[in-house]
């Protein structure tokens, strides 16, 4: 049983269908083909507004694409200390920027709160010589703890932020499984709530690889192609991304996957809850499950041959502390997790 | 018909089975996966060496990492005026390597002369601090005007190099084409020549989207996992890549698919030098053909609706020249060419 | 009155004759002149061991050049978070080092404690592929808090630190200031206390811009001169600096000019600390004096013409908070300040 | 007789007595004192228009940050293979600009030919995805041949460059030479001319470290500060650039110190011209002399200890060869040399 990440699986069936369809014939390269440009079309349906979209094959390209294409090299992006850009990701978004600086912010669940951003955007003063200048706040949706901000918190960092003329990125690896749970639209989520640049993340949620960055204002978006060409992320052979998004978004084929996946994480959730043997550090709001396991609980889930892993702690809420020996673990669920293991677990975890 | 590019095919049904056949189950990610293993080992084997391996998804972020490893910021890389790494990755090496220079050498059918070589760095003073310090060689194999080094020439632009220690680098996209005309090992158009550090290109061979740096000396490569990583190229679900070479590189299919594309541009070829109506700017070696063409001849092509690009004639060899209205065209072959297209082609053509 | 910074004042005499002495005849360019010389071998002799000496002209490129040379592009640099490498110079050490990242730990006094620095490598792996990987640890003595490390702690510190195997930097714009108040040798308070690269500060101590990078092994200064030159830091007349470093290292003159800093800084935080009018934030270790202002006080000075900076108080000790309308001053000290000027300062401080 | 180039001499006494004068009192920072002000107007003056002026210590840093400013990381900046930014400054402009690409030109006596600016041009097609983008072209007056462009080939240079939207860069580092030749005013060779960004440079004038990168549309310098500080660039004793620069300007010294120069060297070629022992590689239009020298001549100067640099002969004139054991050899004048040195060689070299 392997709930150590939600990238240990392959991809959905309807992916791969759509790849094998999409492989027949000659297409024009470098993102030129029909699929990439149907992928284009999707994305500006789903978003209900004008978009500019670039495919790449990784999240990591997609953050780092997408903040330097909104932060100079002497401009800082604010984030959650723990977030994937700034912990996950080895410096990608400094090397992809020419140099910006991450500031990490602290904040429980991993989630960064509006008034931590103004106390931090005060001690840059705006024009000021010796300081790189904050220029973008970039947000995890669902995050690394599975916590989600809801539409007003979204609001709110953005109102936080917009004085200063941040521009908002929000780091969607797993931006479906976020949004299943809030079940409000993708623009929302977004552009609505004041998003301006969007890490959409096929990956995670049943593709082989699949990103799209994509910026609600085109007109920003300008310098973006070659951006994306000399970092390598300009596939050849296009339409290899553009089928995965082809086959995840036909038919609401991408919520359903993150459907399944968030229900498996609550149903595990709700047994620990239920259970004396662990406890949740943080809620489960999308599909991950982070409970805080006791040494023996450890042992037995290994012993079992469980896969999971050891999660950092800086994040707990307010007053929450681990006793000797605990840690917190962390469980994540996929689109391909099947119901029987999740029962499997929790009977392993036990009452 | 489309001869645009090897890059508007798709993926050989080969590589399409083991794609499929490894979505099943789940798997480590980011490379610790069993079909990485398995394209580990196979290099390892098909060039009879110890070899550290790093799969990306494009031949520019292949190049791009091989050449970042191989010279410092400070440092130059000698190539051809218009090799891919040159003038087709929109500064991609320069990215990656965080500014080095890439000196470009004129040279007929855009192959270096150690001559040549030798006389450019003798412009650059060993050690000499004004100056950019050359600190690689890289060659393209087959070359972008369809032409190959003998293993001879590899031999003799080493010997030129390696009295001031450049580091050979040899960009394969097109390995397999020219290794099947020179009916050589792996190994004796690689290490044993003098290559350091390969770019092996999978794409244009039949894949969808996989490439593999290779070092030939392991101790090299101490540092391209953070490079690859950093760079947004180490896939999570990396069996997408493993599994592409396995369908590839067993039972010697990417060399059969090879096979059939220099056999396709074989025939063009030799019909073209029969023909009154063009001939060639460089001999046929590999998978491309490069017909000088007037006008005429184009416009019956366009017309009936061949897909060719045209190419640079600042190769030409040494007294060639264009007549008025002629143009080089590029007319390349892939694993999925039909060969009733190119007798479509050759009908077209004419006598 | 003018106690904004030690860099308002201009140059000692001694470093304008030494200057002016300099300015005669003609001398090899790029740092190959006598003076350069002149400047190595006084700092071998000054800390009693081979030094590799690398001169420029501030000390922005001397922590961003040093820091790059240590640390690699994925690599990180522990600092506190409020020391100049990370908090004011714009970003320069991200751009030198092509992207590395500077991890900010808080401290009391702007000093960074052992136990932090462990902790923190705790958080990152040893090559692990995702973290950026922990590579020199960077303090400022004195710091900018005007707190001095003893020679213990920097020996703590270099404990902690070199498990890891990580590059310990020191940052001396005001080396000359903390080292007269240890009173130790300038050996002791570096390479003997397991300090790596020194920066040197020269243009606080009484230069115009004048600063030495120093590495106590030279087998690690390589690279330097190619760093240094593709900066734009090599001067061509580079007498310039090695001049203003003779006028300032011979007959121990930079000792003195600290001395004198040192010792009007002294006597402001006495009368600070005998006075009821403001309290000292920090202990006043070398020539910055940091008091606890009212509002009230902070008017009569300003009406009074008096220059001095709001500075942060995120540095303040644990427990130490300001009352309504306080704030904490910086007032800096330079070999050039008249006792005069300070008495006066003193009078409007009043008992 | 040192003649191996203008950076061999000190600064002119004008110039020290400016600094002697400015070491007096205390004074802002950074760049916001009088004399740095006081730079920034005169600059205004003397060329007739509004400017942006940022002043730096050395020629590498001025050229490096004005192309950096003018060039994205994917742009290409056309210039002359042998210009001081191509190929002497070590990838300074690399560096400063991210990773640009410099495009390096043929042209005989380092001149860049309009017709060559625009086939470069026709290569790139503009929007590309593959190619890096022409955005710059660079030029440097006096050449590094010691030749001038007239004020009719800049503007057909700029004519050439403009329909692409290149920024026209002049690399001023010998800009007095050339303008005293020319008889012109600063404005009729700047951006009367169709330049756009200048590197002003003061130290081969006469100064010790003092360059200028002036904008001569203030609008384009918008992010300039930051990428000054962030090179380590802006001196925090900022007087000490201000005050070589009005030592220069005042009263026109700059102009009587290059006119000397300019007159040793035209002293020096036309003895060479009248010589039988050696004839002129370019004509002399600035402070500089090309002889090209036979074995016997080099023997001669270098045994009566005469200091020169042996040059390269790429840029010769179309048809001009050297013979056997013939090299270009570089003489050098400053403001500083004496004319009894001048007629020294001359006599050492010969009728």
């Amino acid at each position: 049983m392997n709930f150590i990440s939600d990238n240990t699986a392959g991809a959905s069936p309807n992916v791969m269908a759509a790849i094998t369809a999409a492989n027949d014939g000659s297409a024009s390269a470098y993102g030129a083909d029909l699929w990439t440009q149907d992928a284009e079309s999707r994305f500006a349906e789903i978003f209900e507004h004008e978009v500019a979209v670039f495919l790449v094959t990784s999240g990591t390209a997609a953050n780092a694409l997408a903040l330097a294409s909104i932060t100079r090299p002497w401009g800082a992006v604010l984030t959650h200390e723990e977030s994937h850009v700034a912990d996950d990701e080895c410096g990608a978004p400094e090397f992809f920027s020419d140099g910006a600086k991450l500031i990490g912010l602290p904040g429980a669940g991993n989630k960064i709160s509006p008034d931590l951003v103004m106390q931090t955007l005060a001690r840059f003063r705006e024009g000021a010589l010796h300081q790189v200048q904050p220029q973008a706040l970039s947000i995890t949706q669902a995050t690394e703890c599975g916590t989600i901000y809801s539409l007003d918190e979204i609001g709110a960092l953005k109102a936080a932020a917009a004085p200063r003329g941040l521009t908002l990125h929000m780091d969607g690896a797993r931006f479906a499984n976020a949004l299943v749970t809030l079940g409000c639209t993708p623009a929302e989520m977004t552009w609505k709530a004041g998003i301006d640049v969007l890490s959409f993340g096929g990956t995670k949620n049943g593709a082989w690889a699949a990103e799209a960055v994509i910026f609600f204002d085109p007109a920003r978006a300008g310098e973006m192609k070659w951006r994306r060409k000399r970092a390598g992320q300009t596939l050849s052979k296009g339409r290899l991304i553009g089928a995965q998004f082809e086959g995840l978004l036909a038919d609401g084929h991408w919520l359903d996957l993150a459907r399944h996946a968030n229900a498996m994480a609550a149903r595990l959730a709700s047994a620990i809850e239920a259970s004396s043997q662990a406890r949740l550090a943080w809620p489960c709001q999308a599909n991950e499950v982070f409970p805080i396991m006791s040494a023996a609980l450890q042992d037995r889930l290994r012993a079992a041959g469980v896969g999971f892993l050891p999660w950092s702690d800086r994040a707990l809420p307010a007053g929450a502390t681990l006793a000797q020996g605990e840690i917190v673990g962390r469980f994540v669920m996929s689109f391909a997790t099947p119901q029987a293991q999740v029962e499997q677990l929790i009977a392993l975890i036990g009452a």
